[in-house]
Parts: C-alpha cells; sequence; structure tokens
C-alpha cells in the first residue's frame, strides 16, 4: 500500500435520502415542504444587486442573526446560525462534545449523530427507545460526555411533552445537552425558552422544513452566549464564511414573513391529520407524528415491499433497512393532492394483493 | 467552573480581514475582486426557479463539478467542490493530515493553515521563508505528515515556478501535498495537470478571487479519484448538503463564461503592473507580484501609520501585526480608478511628513 493511505480518515459516510433526477416524481421521502418559499424570498430575488457577489459575505451573518433573535425574542448573543442544521450540529459536536465519556442518543434518531461521532471519534452510547418508540427520560440519567436528541424524533415523527425534556436536561447540568428541532414546527412546543434556564442547553432548528428553503442551507440554534462564542470561534477557525449573500437575504424573508409561514404550517398539519386518517383505513399503524412526516408500517404487506411498489409508480418515500425498523415507511405529508395520489397508489399495491 | 465547560473545544479562531459595514469606502484588504462577476450570472439568477429551493440541493454538486471538469479537461472524478477554497482546505486536513509526523507549511503564508492544524490537534512546522520572501524547496524534503503552500504564496503575492513546485511533490510521494492556488489565475500556472502524474497531489482553487464571486462561497480541488473518494466521504460524514442551489446555478455560469473571466483578469494584471510602477515611484518595495494584490514596505513611513493614515481616508488595506511582515501592506488590486485615488492618498501622507 501507498504510504500516503495511511493518513486519511476513512468514515462510514452518511447516505441522505435519494434525490432523482427524474421527472413527474411524486417525491415524499427526504421531509421536505410541498410548498415554494415564501413570495418575499422570489421579490428580494428580483432586487438582489448581483454585483456585490464579488464581496465576501458578512462572516458574522449579523442581518439574518438579528432577525431570529428577534423573531424568537432572544437576543443576538443566544443566536448561531450555519450551513442547514447539519452544518450547526457537525459544528456542536466538534465543539462540545469532547469528553472521553460516551454522548448519549437514542438508539432509533437521526442517522447523522452516529456518523458525526465516528467522524470525530467521539465515544456514544444509544439508549433504546421503549416499545412505543418512545425516549425514556430515566436512560439518560447516568453519567455522560453530552447528550442529543431530536424532538419530535426522527423518523418515529413522536414528540415528547417539554417536562420530559427538561427532565432530561435537569439530570444533564454537567454536560451540553442538544434538543434538536428540525420538525418543532409542524405541532410541538420548543424547548427554545428553557435556554435562558439552563446554560447547558442548546436548542437546534432548520429552515428546510417549516420554512420551505432546504436549497438554502440555513439552520441555527438557540443557546447561552457563552456556548454561542465557543461555536462561533471554532467556525471561525473552519470557515470564517460560510453563509453565502442568497442564503442571507432569503433566509431574512423567510423570517420576517411570519404569516406565510404559518399558513404553510397548519396546511401541512391538516394534511397530516387526514393522512393519518387515510393510511389507518388502509391498515396502516404509526406513532402519532408531531412532524411533516408519518412513520408507517402496513399489518399484512413489508413495509420494503411497498417501498418498491410505490417507486415503480414514482412515488418516492423513505424505506430504512435497519434492525427495528425496517418494517417501517416514512412517508413525508406533501401537498393534498400528493397524498391523495399515494393513497391511489396504495389501494393499488394492496389490491394486487 | 462549571463541569459542562471542561469539555468546550477552546481555539484561537482565525481573524478575517475588516468588513466594514459603511459606504464609501475604497476596499482593497480582502483579495476580492473590483469587477463584478459574469452578467451571465445575473441572467441565470433571473430565470431561478424559486419554488425549487423547497428542495434539498444536488449533494453531489454534479452540474457545477462536471462544468469545471470539462472546462480543465479533467475527469469529474478528480473534482472536489466545497464552500469556498477555505471549506475545501479545511476538508482537506481533516481527511488527509492525520499523522503524529508534523506537516510543513511556511512561516509566512495563508494564516489559516495553522488555525486549521490547531483546529484538527495536528502537529506542525513552519520551515522558514528566504530573506527574499521565497520558500526553499530543500526545507521541505524532511520527513512529514504532509505539505501544504500556497502558489502563489500569500501575503507575499510571489509565485513559485512550476518545476520547484515538483521538487517538492517529487520529494513527498509518501503524504498529501497541497498547493492551494487561490491567485493562480492572475499570472502562474497552475500544478494541475500534474495531478496525472502524482497520486498523492491535491491542488485547490477558488470562485473568491478570479471569477468575481466571494459572496457565493465556491472552492474546488483536483486530485486522483481516490483522493476525491475519501474527501466526499469526509464531507458526506460532514455535511451532505453544502453547496446550496444559487451557487451552483451561479457558479455554473461563471465558469461557462470564459471570455468574461479572460477579460477580468487581463485588467486586473494590467492595472497590477501600473500600481507597481506607481508604488515604486513613492518609495514603495515589493516582491514581484503574480496575485491580485501588492505586498510592499515603504522606505521611511512605517506600515502601520499609512493603513491607519488610509483608513482615515476610508481606503481599507491590510495590515499584519506580526513578526517579520510588520512593516508590509497587503494592498488589493482596485479599479484602476480606485487605485489613483490610493496613489492620491499615499502622496498626501508622505507629503504630510
Amino acid at each position: 500500500m501507498k504510504a500516503w493511505k495511511n493518513n486519511i480518515r476513512r468514515v462510514e459516510p452518511y447516505v441522505p435520502g435519494e434525490q432523482p433526477k427524474i421527472d413527474g416524481i411524486i417525491k415524499l421521502n427526504t421531509n421536505e415542504n410541498p410548498y415554494p418559499p415564501t413570495p418575499e424570498a422570489a421579490r428580494a430575488a428580483s432586487h438582489f444587486d448581483m454585483e456585490k457577489l464579488r464581496l465576501y459575505p458578512d462572516p458574522e451573518v449579523t442581518d439574518l442573526v438579528n432577525v431570529i433573535a428577534d423573531h424568537y425574542k432572544m437576543d443576538s448573543s443566544q443566536v448561531f446560525v450555519g450551513v442547514g442544521s447539519d452544518d450547526v450540529l457537525a459544528m456542536c459536536f466538534m465543539t462540545f462534545f469532547n469528553s472521553d465519556k460516551p454522548i448519549l442518543f437514542p438508539d432509533i434518531s437521526y442517522s447523522f449523530y452516529s456518523v458525526w461521532a465516528d467522524l470525530y471519534r467521539i465515544p456514544y452510547e444509544r439508549p433504546a427507545l421503549n416499545k412505543d418508540f418512545k425516549i425514556v427520560p430515566s436512560d439518560y440519567y447516568k453519567e455522560n460526555g453530552g447528550v442529543v436528541f431530536p424532538n419530535p424524533n426522527a423518523p418515529t415523527a413522536l414528540y415528547m411533552e417539554l417536562d420530559q425534556v427538561e427532565d432530561i436536561i435537569r439530570h444533564n447540568q454537567d454536560v451540553i445537552v442538544i434538543v434538536d428541532e428540525a420538525y418543532i414546527d409542524f405541532g410541538g412546543k420548543s424547548a427554545r425558552e428553557l435556554v435562558n434556564k439552563y446554560e447547558n442547553l442548546l436548542v437546534v432548528q432548520t429552515f428546510s422544513k417549516s420554512r420551505s428553503m432546504a436549497g438554502m442551507r440555513i439552520g441555527y440554534a438557540f443557546g447561552n452566549p457563552e456556548l454561542i462564542r465557543a461555536l462561533n470561534d471554532v467556525k471561525f477557525s473552519f470557515n470564517s464564511y460560510t453563509m453565502n449573500m442568497t442564503s442571507i437575504a432569503y433566509g431574512v424573508c423567510a423570517v420576517k414573513d411570519n404569516e406565510y409561514f404559518e399558513n404553510t404550517c397548519r396546511k401541512i398539519i391538516a394534511t397530516r391529520e387526514r393522512s393519518a386518517i387515510e393510511l389507518a383505513k388502509r391498515g396502516f399503524t404509526f406513532p402519532e407524528s408531531s412532524a411533516n412526516f408519518i412513520f408507517a408500517s402496513h399489518k399484512s404487506i413489508p413495509a420494503k415491499e411497498i417501498f418498491e411498489k410505490l417507486k415503480e409508480k414514482k412515488i418516492f418515500v423513505r424505506y430504512f433497512n435497519q434492525p427495528l425498523i425496517d418494517n417501517y415507511l416514512r412517508i413525508t405529508i406533501g401537498t393534498d393532492e400528493q397524498m391523495d395520489k399515494l393513497f391511489q397508489a396504495l389501494d393499488e399495491i394492496a389490491g394486487g394483493k
């Protein structure tokens, strides 16, 4: 073997959901929002001064930090912004999880957590969800190097009440606790305000789901100013200018147009509730969803089979070929029209039995 | 001290050049291009389908990778794309510099190298430039964990001939060698083609300087497919979707409009040559520049004093308050008009003596 190969960091990379490059598909596999971003973003785009792209963007992303702080009634010193919540979480892992003790996260959860832990060589343990797919707070009482969990959890879509979230934080005041709220706007209550009570808490959110801007890569975190400063120091040691000018401009619009945001979330929640009824009628069971997706298992047809047959019909949902959840499908909530096509396709698949 | 503070990664962050938020300044401090990006980017912006921002961008950045590969007559498997060359270099440090032996880079060089090394806890040594600010290839013959240097070097602007670059690579075939060519388009010859000869070589370039797109954050690297694959694996373990849709769209335009690119570079080179004459007339000495900046020292007025007096006149240049170079100014080449204002200001400063 060539000597230079010895020093390459070998990793098992995260495998994102398929991004098929074919037209005319119904894409319910990566939890994107079926509605476009606020029309204010399009307006900002049409007025955007392209000449200024020759300049570096504001490394502190001041405009976006301030508008997020204002909107959520936090101080700007409590807000960190990154290139999607994956970037924010990756920076958090690098900045805060530097203990020899294992960090803790649920065994069924966002699959990127173990990838980051492996990348940074952070030891970890994964307490099991209970039989109802719920996180058991007391599993997080033991000594550890940090805690991270999504609320609602992914891919289960299950929301944990805030008093339980706080219970986990209260039992872990010697380490950093990260609550990953990518899906919180679809029905849960954010732990954001607990940031003022627990100085070791970080709450991470994203523009990719509820604000329809997956294509622009914007995520953010709330935390006490000391944590935010530490995050920014690491970020500035990694890449001073990560967020480009268009993301900053459109991101500001997305936060400002709160009415559009709330309407979009409301529509998705309504479609989700209707979809739950329709899926139940068709023999599916699932944990109650507080997210923009439903994690569903069919009483008789294997998930993998449904996944493949839907794909043949150009409907993409997500299937995880891994223990405990390999008979489930993660189905993103699309428009009502898209969901109707899904139900029709499911009828055809079940009818063919 | 609170226990959670123990596990925070403490770093000395990179300090980028000032990005003053005041109008009417002449900004010659961060080596931005004085000309706007290709008008094709503005055209692409006006046709951009804002609705698709709801979707994730292509994680493989296929369109941009392909257009770069085509343009430079490389294979797509030899091209890696990141969020600015800082992102590309940060990923390279994390992926390839995992030896216990120190990596090598010049003592006067891009100041981010030591920041990344510290962030990832990579040992390093910094061979000194010679008295003419030149890199001495034989200093890089010793055992090491990897080599990185810019060509042209920063902040000296000095170009090293390709046979010397190759000499360094030839003596370091057991480690990864990174040639950082942020400024290569302003007069140097790229080491790109050596990628086909040395499988341990990476050549990094950027859209921030010669392509006038600092605001969009696009950098790229050429290397053998095995290195590019390793880089992509680490990138996918960090953040699958880093490059947003607008950067991909505008970046493709910048590469395709080669005539605009070449004209812009030609104009900057012409202004640089004229500026060198004007600066020499005014008592400045400097190494010969092959970049879009001049690294200049005045025969009698201290650099710090000139820096501050220029700032009072709303002209920003870069001053590094550090050993060996603390009597130099790094002056970005602006438009002819901007440079004339600089010369006038310098006359006023010298006249006041």
